[in-house]
């Protein structure tokens, strides 16, 4: 399969689990060379988890089937442009391409949030519109401390 | 419990799980009026999963609890300021509030990547340091389409 086709994989799938009521409109492949290695599709009303979305799906999926949690060596396909958390997952995950067909405007067009959330993330934080302060900032550090000090800790 | 206590209650996790090998030194709870509905630590390296944030997993499992995928009434304690796949996991829960206690720098200066990433993401797509493309956007839109037609459709 071309890239394209991957692609239109992810389209499919966005359109299909729409359709049965899994959730919003929204597909994801990863693929390692030329193979799909995991599917994701939105599941966040059926699942009850507002984390289930197609991207966040087919890196999990993903890394369990690898048993890694590292996809260097994978190209995620989605249908439309990674919202912040989506893209924020696919960099933990150090993909090493992301292909897009729909835009974050499209997204917007149809009633979601994607492209609130890319604005209101670069925000100081408190300009954001959820109220968000920070406390007991010198306790927070404290485990930072440790982890630095801990001689097995696995960075990621 | 006082806010402050949940917030200890999240810095406590993030040092006893960090302790146990779970992975990364993070911690979090979700609280709705006074009680913690749900707990998570980070656990990236032991589960093979990059999504596996202490945000996430902790609004992860309140939903799960709950039965809903929306957190309105539900406040996030967590012992550092969420990256942006956690914050954007926030803002799709609908946590009416946020809470944490070490920064972003406090992360970079322990080898996270929560500052770099808060840099990258309002970057143009084309600036970033995961290459990325968009394809078939006329195709990417159709599912979107599909979605505004279908009558019976869940808003998230």
């Amino acid at each position: 399969m071309s890239g394209d086709e991957h692609l239109r994989r992810a389209i499919a799938l966005a359109r299909e689990h729409m359709e049965a009521g899994h959730g919003g409109p929204f597909g994801a492949v990863i693929v390692r060379g030329s193979v799909i290695v995991a599917e994701g599709w939105n599941q966040v009303t059926s699942s009850n988890d507002p984390t289930a979305h197609a991207e966040v799906v087919a890196i999990r999926r993903a890394c369990a089937s690898l048993e890694t949690f590292s996809l260097g060596e994978c190209v995620l396909y989605t249908s439309c442009e990674p919202c912040p958390m989506c893209l924020g997952a696919a960099y933990w995950a150090g993909v090493k391409q992301i292909v897009f067909a729909a835009s974050r405007h499209d997204a917007a067009a149809a009633g979601f949030s994607d492209e609130f959330l890319y604005r209101e993330l670069p925000l100081e934080v408190s300009q954001r519109s959820i109220p968000t302060i920070q406390r007991l900032a010198e306790e927070g550090r404290g485990p930072f401390d440790a982890w630095m000090a801990k001689e097995d800790r696995i960075p990621y």
